[in-house]
C-alpha cells in the first residue's frame, strides 16, 4: 500500500510509526504490529500506533527515529523479530539458548521491541527464573553489545553494591584506598533513578563525572583511579534498556542483576571485583538466604568469565552514614577521609577495601591508608584529573538552606528506619537534581533518645519542596521510637 | 511544581503527559511514573513521558484523553495504584484475592495502567496460570464492569467458539436453528483482530450489525434471535483492552479466556451456553488433554455463576467450509440453509445446536428444522430485522474478482491444511476489510488429488493485494500433498 511519509516530532524509544485508523484497517494491521517501509531503495521496519486525527489518510506519520524517510514509501506488513518467538518461550517456562538470548539483546540494543514486548521478557525472566547456564548466556550476550575498554595491567580492581541502602556512599572512599596502594581501579558509577543520590552524583559536588573511555584512560593513566559516571561511556547499554521496564513494577530478576553488573564489569576490562549485597528489611535483597545465593552465583558466573569475585554480605537494614542526597553524602565522605566522619560509612568502607585489596593479592591495610592521609591525597588527585578543586572542605559544601527538624514525641529507643522512606523524603525534598538537598540523620537503630532529641533534619533548596517532603513525614512513620519495653514486643 | 496546559493532539489509552526532559529531571520522575495535576479545584492523574522537544520547558502536554485540562496547573507526584501492587504479587507467584482482581479490572477498565504494566498482568497471569478460585474472582470482576442485559425469558441461550480455525462459521446457522425451536438466542460476535472474519464481518454482507442494547431487545422480540456486533453494546469492556497486551505475543492465559468469555455471556443474560473447544495443530488449544481441562474449568465457573454451560471438544487442524472470508464465508452460510453447502459446516452446526436444544431442555431435532426450511425463514426475519434484504441469494453474493488458483503439484493425498498460512493468505489478499476478499478450498485432509488439480483460489478485490497474498503462497506449503507411499511417514 502507498503512503507519503510525514515527519511526527514525537521521540520514542521503538521506531514508532503512527497510522489513520482507516488505513490500518484497509492494511490489516492493529496497533504494536510491525510493518516494512520501502523508501529510497532501503527497508526500514516500524511498529504500528494507530490514530483517528493526528495523521490523514494515505499518510504515514514517522516519529523522530525514523525522521529521515520522507515522501513516496510502499508499505507492507513485517514479519515479528525473532526475540517475540524467544520471549514466548520463556514465558512458556523453557529455558533459551545463547544464540537466543543474543537475538534478544540485539533487538532491545536496536529498540526493535515495543514495551509490551520488553515488558514480557522481563517479567518472564522474574517469573520463570533464569537458570545459571542461561545467566551465563545472557551476560555474555550483553557484554558483546557496546564498546569494550581495554588495559594494560593484568589487575583492574572494581567493586559494586547492588543498592537499596540509603547513604551507603562508600565509592569514593574505597577507590582512593585502593589507588593509593598501587592497584588500577578505574571506577564508573550509575546517577540516581528511583534514589536520592548515585555515586555519580555525588562526585559531581567535587568535579566533572562524564568523560569518555580515552579520557578515562588519562585521568586512570595519572592517578590509578577514577570515579566517573557509567552513562557516558558506551558499555554494557542494553542495561538501562531494560531497567526502563523493571522500574514500574520494581523487578529484579536475580539473574537480571547478574547480567546487568557483570556485562558491565566485563565490558570496562575489571578483572578483579568486590560486590557487595547488602541484606534486610527495605533493602533490594530481603533475607540472609536470599543474599549468599546470590553472591554464590555471582561468584560462579565471574568464575566462568575469568574473573575473580568476591562478594560481600552486609546489613542493609538502615542507611550507613549520617548524610542522604549528593551535598550531604560528599559531606560524609571528606569526613571519613579526614579521619572523621560516620562510623558506619568507615568502617563499612575499610573492610570492602581491605576485602578489595586481599582479592588483588596486594599486601597493604586499608587502615593505615585512610589514617596516614595517603587516601585523602588521592581523593585530591582524582578530584583535580576530574577538573575538580583538591582544594575542598566540607565548610565549601553547604546543604540546602530550607531545613526542618523532625523530632522524637517520647522517650525511647530507636527500633526502626525505613529506607525506602528515608529515599521518598529525599527525593520529595528535590534530591538529587537540587544536590543540596535531603536527610541529615542524628540517630541509629538501638540508640536510646529522650522526648524532643532531633531524630534527622530535612534540608531543601526550595521552600515548595520543602513542603512536599515535609507532608510524606507528617503522614509516615520514618523512623521508629518505642518505649524501652515495647522494644522487643511491638503491639500493632 | 507549576506548569502551563497545553493540548497535545495524541491518542493514547492511558492518561498520558508529555515534559520536557529538564522538567521531568526537575521533579524528580521518570518515564511510566505517574503525576497528580492540580487543576481548576479538581486532581487528576496522568501518565509521564519524556521529550527533548515536542514540549518546551514549563509547558504539561496533555494528550487526547485528558485533553481538557487547559491553563496553569501545579504538579506533584503520585502514588502507584493499587493494582501494580496486585500485579507485582501475581508475579511472585501468589493467589490473588476477589477484591485484588476488582482493583485490576476496574485500573484496566479505566485506563488507569501503562503498557509496561498491562503486560507485566497478562504475562503473569500466563506464566503463574489462574487457579479456579481466581478464575472465579476474575470472571465475577470483569462482569462488575461494563453494562448488563436483561432479558424476562428464564432460558436465554448462546454458543461461543474459542476460535483459531479458519471458517468454521456455524453461529449464522446455529442460531436460526434454535431460534426456530422457539428458544431466545440473542448472538453478539466479534469481529476480525487477527483471523480472515469474525461473525459479525459474515453477517455484514447480509446486514447491519451495530445495535445497542434497547435495539437488540427489540429485534429479539420480534425474531427470538439476533446476530449482532457485540463490541457496539458495552458488556465487559475490559477484554478488549486485555487483548491488546495478549496479542503481540499470541498469549491466551487459559483463566483468562474462561473469565473473558463467560463475564460477556453473564452480562449478555445468557444461562444456558455451549462453548466450543476445538483442539488440533495450528488450533489454539493444540492438544486434546488441554482441551478437556479447559472444558471442565468453562463447566465448574460456569456453575458457580449460575450457567447451565455444555462444552464441545471439535477437532480443529483444519478449516470447516469451504470459504474464509466474509463474502465467501456468507456465500457457504446461505448454501447450508438451503440444505446443501459444505459437509463439514453442515454438519458441525448441526451437532452443535442439538447440544444447545438439549442444554435448553427443549424437545427439538435440528436436522429437521434446517432441512425444512424453518431454519432458511428464521434467518431471514433475523436478516430484514436488521436492515438487511431477506430475499438475497448465493448469486448475490460475489467474491473478489482478482483471483489465483493454487494447484497440487503431484498425484497423492492432502496430509495438512495450515488453519494460521491460510488465514495470514487471506488477510493478504483483503480479508475483512475487502469484504470479497479470502480463500476458498477445494480439499480437505485425507482427499486423493491429481497432479494440476485445484487445491484452492485466492480471491481479492485489489490486484496489489492479489500479489501480497501471492507472495506468501509462493514461499510457504498452506495445504501439503504428498505421495501415498509417504502420506503416513514422512521424510524432513
Amino acid at each position: 500500500m502507498k503512503f507519503h511519509a510525514e515527519a511526527i516530532d514525537l521521540g520514542t524509544r521503538a521506531p514508532t510509526v503512527i497510522l489513520n485508523a482507516a488505513d490500518a484497517e484497509e492494511l490489516g494491521v492493529n496497533p504494536v504490529d510491525r510493518i516494512q517501509i520501502h523508501w529510497n531503495g532501503e527497508t526500514h521496519i516500524g511498529i504500528v500506533e494507530v490514530t483517528d486525527e493526528i495523521v490523514a489518510e494515505g499518510t504515514l506519520g514517522v516519529t523522530r527515529r525514523l525522521g529521515y524517510i520522507d515522501g513516496d514509501v510502499e508499505v507492507t506488513h513485517a514479519p515479528k523479530p525473532g526475540s517475540v518467538h524467544y520471549i514466548r518461550k520463556k514465558l512458556d517456562g523453557i529455558e533459551l539458548e545463547a544464540d537466543e538470548f543474543e537475538t534478544i539483546v540485539r533487538d532491545i540494543d536496536d529498540n526493535r521491541l515495543s514495551d509490551i514486548e520488553l515488558t514480557a521478557y522481563v517479567t518472564g525472566t522474574y517469573s520463570e527464573g533464569l537458570s545459571f547456564e542461561e545467566t551465563k548466556y545472557l551476560t555474555e550476550a550483553m557484554t558483546d553489545v557496546g564498546d569494550v575498554i581495554e588495559w594494560n595491567d593484568d589487575v583492574i580492581a572494581d567493586k559494586h553494591s547492588i543498592g537499596g541502602v540509603a547513604g551507603n556512599r562508600v565509592t569514593p572512599i574505597v577507590v582512593p584506598i585502593v589507588a593509593a596502594a598501587g592497584v588500577t581501579i578505574p571506577k564508573t558509577s550509575s546517577r540516581a533513578v528511583t534514589s536520592p543520590a548515585g555515586t555519580a552524583d555525588t562526585m559531581e559536588v567535587f568535579c566533572d563525572v562524564a568523560f569518555d573511555a580515552d579520557e578515562i584512560k588519562s585521568i586512570v593513566g595519572r592517578t590509578n583511579g577514577c570515579l566517573v559516571w557509567g552513562g557516558a561511556v558506551n558499555i554494557s547499554p542494553v542495561d538501562d534498556k531494560i531497567i526502563r521496564a523493571e522500574n514500574p513494577l520494581s523487578l529484579d530478576p536475580p539473574g537480571q542483576v547478574i547480567a546487568s553488573v557483570l556485562s558491565k564489569k566485563q565490558s570496562a576490562g575489571s578483572t578483579h571485583v568486590v560486590i557487595d549485597v547488602p541484606y534486610g528489611e527495605g533493602a533490594k535483597v530481603e533475607s540472609l538466604a536470599s543474599a549468599r545465593e546470590l553472591a554464590t552465583d555471582f561468584k560462579q558466573v565471574g568464575d566462568h568469565l575469568g574473573m575473580a569475585i568476591e562478594c560481600t554480605i552486609t546489613r542493609g537494614e538502615q542507611p550507613i552514614g549520617h548524610g542522604i542526597g549528593p551535598i550531604l553524602e560528599a559531606r560524609d565522605v571528606l569526613d571519613v577521609l579526614n579521619g572523621g566522619g560516620p562510623t558506619s560509612l568507615r568502617l563499612k568502607s575499610l573492610r570492602l577495601a581491605d576485602i578489595l585489596l586481599e582479592c588483588c593479592d596486594v599486601d597493604a591495610d586499608a587502615r593505615e591508608i585512610l589514617d596516614s592521609g595517603r587516601a585523602l591525597d588521592k581523593f585530591r588527585e582524582i578530584v583535580a584529573a576530574q577538573n575538580g578543586d583538591p582544594d575542598v572542605t566540607v565548610e565549601d559544601l553547604v546543604p540546602g538552606e530550607e531545613t526542618l527538624d523532625v523530632r522524637a514525641d517520647r522517650d525511647g529507643v530507636v527500633t526502626h528506619l525505613d529506607n525506602r522512606l528515608i529515599s521518598d523524603i529525599a527525593r520529595r525534598a528535590g534530591a538529587p537534581t537540587d544536590n543540596g538537598a535531603g536527610i541529615e540523620l542524628d540517630v541509629a537503630i538501638g540508640e536510646p533518645v529522650s522526648a524532643d532529641d532531633r531524630l534527622f533534619t530535612v534540608h531543601a533548596e526550595q521552600a515548595s519542596k520543602l513542603a512536599d517532603a515535609e507532608s510524606l513525614v507528617d503522614k509516615s512513620e520514618p523512623i521508629r521510637v518505642r518505649d524501652r519495653g515495647e522494644a522487643l514486643v511491638e503491639r500493632l
